[in-house]
């Protein structure tokens, strides 16, 4: 029943069942989606990606545009692997906690560019409003984090990368909903995209972690094409004896908690926005460090007198950040000691504190090797004990309660709006930062999404 | 060690390693696989790839062939896509059977539309001879083999579609050499494609089936472009704790088992061909029901007489072939019940006998009603025991020791000629057939692989 009743629920939602509180998650997630993309093609991964589907000449004709680049399009399938991979490439998209999926980027980027194309000259059908593109949003946004809440953590902990797993089906259900699918063609598209299992954690820490958000943004469009096209599937694909639900997880609680479907929580108000650019379990961390280094300088003291850093941690931030001695920007983002190094030298971090010239900057290297991590259970995940000892022996200690960003201190309307236009500005310059702000913003309005990148 | 060790085997290689047992394996399973795929093309999935990749604008520069559609090209993602599902929505093409992995699909179609591209008015690259081309497609093919092996059956028993979930790293182990690659470059050429993992039983009996092989073929070639584009993976993508052997296996034999690349068993040449276009634990049944149809008519009996049939297989043949009352074609190809039923009707099992309209037929349907199965362990999966009871009472009893297209019982040579001729000659007409024949098995000769469709 799991397919069916996921199939049945999007095909049958309407604006008009997204609540006021969804549908302010629903824009918060995309404008904070869209600044990731724009600022995310200063590297090299999706820059590479673009390149190569170009000189394979694997473009048709352009119709959906590539968010980072002034008036750069391509076909659909190109645009949203391209978006996709820059939306992630950062580690500062959004984050469902309970679940470590970030769930706009496969979402977002299959429907921005599927809408576009409809929306070019030579489509037939009528443009995508924008309460429309929310509907098909929330349904694939919902569809990806109940399924992945389902096999959560089994899923996870045998290694998948949980976002790209079951992005891939919620990129097919909004795309279906976006084409008007009905629950059978739906269900053929659920299993089309099912079966395109993307996504490992070996690759954390290199470009291939953010393919694999760009390549399930084309599984699950693909999926929905096909579908509507009359390829057939299986109506029962994810709870089949071989299907996904048994051959990557070992449980099956989909049928449940599809069941809770637009009931009870909508996963989407759960989202949450991230104030640095890496994994999310090192901000309490970067937190501490940050608060600690304004209260050495507040002391009149230099941090270059700190001689040893303890932190106190939750287990899963070593078995996700531990790389001591990253090499490279993208390995900083997975190293927990380089966190706390770069919040008490620049009492920041933001991309530009992970670049490849920081990451081997010596004195964040000297930085670096005076950290020291314990690990402790009865530590959350968004909490953190930062211990400073000085060259005189002098201490000073933080106590990270919930971290900024996390569901109990999210980040406000301005912070969202100021991470933005840093993330766009730097890409596109300030002016047509603004204004992909205003669009972005103002996505429930518009009448035709598909020009929306027309508007900045 | 285990990525590094393929990686350097497969950049290593050059054609002087082939032996003439290698080559001629590779030229039949390359011939085979084109006969496969044109013939193919008759059915719907290829056919809606096809119509929805141009629909929707997927499509480059034409560069590369659709092989059972009379001059018509698309970009070699496109034409890989349409060709792989092609060549195996029949159920018509090669198999290893130590491993269930139908080898030259995924690794044949990228390989072929990389090589035509290169041959491509705009492409500065030299044209790929005969023996380059050997020599990748041998690297492919032992290199999904080998990997498969290492995880079979473990990985095939999860559900698994063990074909395309290697397939991707054959083609991408096929299209990286071709393309040149070094060690380090093809390492990260394998993390990418092994990252996409596409491919589970739950599909089989739907045009998903077919899809898995399509998709296989695209996530490989893109892998080994992405790499040359300096796209970075894992040096260690199989063998790492989170990668494709442990995520998707319970044991990682695979470092013994890429060490034995080269020396002592090429696993091309244990590849067999098919004689019937559908299950291979089906076809000892259909060799005995064809044989007992004919010694029916011999004794001057009517298949019409036949009261009861009873079939005595090795278990796996009802775990995967046990439908009863198939309603398509395609669903016919797994069903025991229906093969048995047009053998002895039709004396053949072609592409015919697996059309929705023979699946419906009243006296087929009436035939299957007839079969009873019982499953034995000591029978062999390319043996099966046929007993039939005519009306009269009396009985006539076969057991087939080792199915046609069975490594002891191979097709020969003019059997793979008369297969390939009426695969192709259905699909294009008998003269462009011989000459696709003429083609495909002088491909070793040629200077310029990626002319190979302009010969017919």
């Amino acid at each position: 029943m799991a397919t069916f009743t996921l199939a049945s629920w999007a095909t049958n939602l309407t604006y008009a069942n997204l609540t006021a509180p969804v549908v302010d998650a629903a824009v918060k997630s995309l404008y904070n989606w869209a600044g990731c993309a724009i600022g995310g093609m200063a590297q090299a991964a999706p820059q590479i990606a673009l390149n190569t589907s170009t000189a394979a000449g694997f473009g048709g004709p352009p119709t959906s545009g590539i968010l980072g680049l002034n008036g750069t399009s391509a076909d659909a399938q190109v645009a949203a692997f391209v978006n996709g991979i820059a939306s992630h490439v950062d580690d500062y998209d959004d984050t469902h906690l309970a679940v470590t999926i970030h769930p706009t980027g496969v979402v977002a980027s299959a429907l921005l560019a599927v809408a576009e194309a409809r929306s070019s000259a030579s489509s037939a059908l009528s443009p995508v409003s924008g309460p429309e593109f929310l509907t098909a949003f929330v349904a694939g946004v919902e569809a990806e984090l109940k399924l992945g809440l389902s096999v959560y953590p089994e899923h996870y902990d045998v290694g998948w990368h949980i976002t790209s797993t079951t992005g891939s089906v919620g990129a097919a259900v909004a795309v279906g909903k976006l084409l008007g699918l009905d629950t059978q063609h739906l269900q053929h598209a659920i299993g089309i995209a099912s079966t395109q299992v993307v996504g490992m954690q070996a690759f954390f820490g290199s470009d291939t972690k953010s393919f694999h958000i760009g390549r399930a943004t084309q599984g699950g469009m693909l999926a929905a094409l096909l579908a509507r096209g009359g390829y057939t599937s299986s109506p029962t694909a994810l709870e089949d004896k071989y299907g996904w639900l048994h051959v990557v997880s070992t449980r099956e609680n989909a049928t449940a908690t599809f069941a809770e479907l637009g009931r009870g929580t909508w996963e989407i108000e759960r989202n949450t926005f991230k104030p640095y650019p890496c994994g999310i379990v090192m901000h309490p961390i970067i937190d501490g460090a940050i608060q600690l280094r304004n209260e050495t300088l507040e002391q009149g003291k230099d941090v270059e007198s700190i001689a040893k850093i303890d932190l106190r941690v939750n287990p899963e931030v070593l078995v996700l950040t531990g790389q001591t001695d990253p090499q490279t920007g993208l390995q900083g983002k997975f190293s927990i000691y380089h966190a706390a190094a770069v919040g008490l030298l620049y009492g920041a971090a933001t991309p530009a504190q992970f670049t490849d010239q920081v990451v081997l900057n010596e004195t964040v290297v000297s930085m670096r090797k005076l950290v020291n991590v314990t690990t402790d259970d009865s530590v959350a995940e968004d909490q953190a004990y930062v211990t400073l000892t000085f060259s005189d022996g002098s201490t000073m200690e933080k106590f990270v309660e919930h971290a900024i960003g996390s569901l109990a201190n999210p980040l406000t309307v301005e912070d969202l709006k100021t991470k933005f236009l840093d993330q766009a500005s730097r890409q596109i310059g300030s002016a047509r930062a603004a204004k992909a702000y205003d669009a972005f913003t103002s996505i429930g309005n518009l009448t035709d999404v598909g020009k929306l990148s027309t508007l900045f």
